[in-house]
């Protein structure tokens, strides 16, 4: 499954976290499901550039999974495992109609120690995601990059850092590329009742881009060059939305390594590229869906995309 | 102020209500305004093509409004006045962060007893609003239209009806071309929780065309030949969205009558032009904005929309 990658790809690196699901929906309900931030964003990513993983797991987690990764070409020599321990585990409940939803547990077990560490080989990465970890680790993971040039940083957050370790974001922000945010996040994040407004804010807060995800609703993209909005790919069959949000931020760095460019052109296919990517997600629970769509369904979702938004 | 239409450009006719309102916002409030869906939509409708409006207005309608609609070449021959009574009044108030609004006062006073009665010379015009009045007002109106060709025929419509006139609504959803209908109001119509299942479902109940309008989230287009999606154009100095989606229907029909055309990509346009129009509407109480700000300011925000959702 390892894509033919386009001469220009250069090596996106995803960090955060590696997780063991449970999900229940207002439909159905499954467990022992490969989850975790860095899951979903390494394997959007692997469509579009060669994709590193940094992330840690306990001596617990399934083969399967690790074949996963491999089936997807991810380099696995930044992954940490901790025979001794357990993996992060995270169980759910959405809300009926998918609005909102509970944590019913979560377990950090290997992931409470977690100290990101680049391979030697990793920290010229040009292209690195930083996942919703805290951001003192993400901030720790910037202090290890030493390219030749300066790496394109794209980082997430939620609203746990943004109550707990708001310094560390603030300075965080202040020495990454891109952010990309929930609207509600953004707005908390800002203090805006306006999205436009929060997008415009974040930017004056350090990223010179800035995209402001809303699920079903589309998403922004806040640049010095202009703004760009795009509606959401019209999925009709809700599955499980956890991972929508990691595998469009991964889809986004991957293809910004794919085609080693950042202006605002490239943004703006990378965010197509993304809502068309989270759309196959939502589809399944876990990375089934994600994982076995392959780029060709991507590729007539994103031509699709095109399609419904031209006038 | 009436533009020099296209010569394309056929009559539109709008009926719907029209009213003295007082509207608070979460930072203002101002009453004696001009309103009614009618009101919007014909204002927005004479940018596009000349149009006729069918409404009832009582002795203290204010000369001052019947100016503003003359100021936009609206024909104003079907407008009933009734010298002894008074024109309907209705009080809202926007709750903080305009999530949602409660109507405070409602006064149907000589709305009470509108009969829409089209003068002969308005029986053939090919594009026709039906505001959101009664069902059985808007089937009313059908039974009266005459012209050498069938009418396309816009109608809209609010929960009060689908809780109370469910029958007739029914009846005229199979004698309409094209449906626009705010987002919540399709999933209560429609049973549906996903507005793409929504838009394809009404689409089954009659009318051939369905927008569904997301406000702050854009819109969606319904139509035998495709699936369109567009975003909000990106308002930041929201001050009353009162008579967003009447002015947002009203430039629908009149774009259409303009270009005498129904087709897909007409209609696409014209949802565009809406999107724009509408944007318009909620930068001020009342008509103001929409009135004021004229078709080169519309045009303007077309272009926008055009460039900040390409890719």
């Amino acid at each position: 499954m390892p894509s033919a990658y386009p001469r220009t790809a250069q090596p996106a690196l995803v960090i955060g976290s590696i997780g063991i699901d449970r999900v229940a929906t207002p439909f159905a309900e499954s467990d022992n499901l490969l989850g975790g931030a860095a899951s979903y964003a390494s394997i959007a990513s692997s469509y579009f550039a060669p994709t590193r993983l940094v992330g840690i797991i306990g001596g617990d987690f399934p083969r399967s999974f690790l074949a996963r990764y491999r089936r997807h070409g991810i380099d696995l020599a930044g992954l940490q495992v901790d025979r001794a321990g357990k993996t992060f585990y995270w169980s759910g409940r959405y809300h009926e109609h998918f609005a909102g939803r509970d944590s019913l547990e979560t377990r950090l077990n290997v992931f409470e120690k977690f100290s990101p560490v680049l391979p030697e080989a990793h920290r010229d990465t040009p292209f690195v995601m930083l996942g919703a970890i805290q951001p003192s680790l993400q901030n720790h993971v910037l202090d290890q990059l030493a390219g030749p040039r300066p790496p394109f940083i794209l980082a997430d957050t939620f609203d746990l850092w943004i109550h707990t370790a708001r310094a560390e974001l603030d300075r965080l922000l202040k020495r990454i590329d891109l952010f990309v945010i929930n609207e509600d996040e953004s707005l908390l994040l800002t203090g805006e009742r306006n999205s436009i407004l929060a997008g415009r804010r974040l930017r004056k807060m350090g990223p010179r881009i800035v995209v402001i995800k809303k699920g079903a609703h589309g998403s922004l993209l806040f640049h010095a060059d202009g703004y760009f909005a795009i509606s959401a790919y019209p999925v009709t069959k809700l599955v499980d939305p956890t991972g929508a949000g990691d595998s469009y931020a991964g889809a986004i760095i991957g293809y910004l390594a794919s085609v080693n460019r950042t202006d605002f052109a490239a943004l703006k296919k990378a965010v197509a590229y993304a809502t068309a990517v989270s759309s196959l997600t939502v589809e399944s629970f876990s990375v089934n869906r994600l994982s076995t769509a392959g780029r060709a369904t991507i590729d007539a979702r994103f031509r699709e995309l095109l399609r419904i938004t031209r006038f």
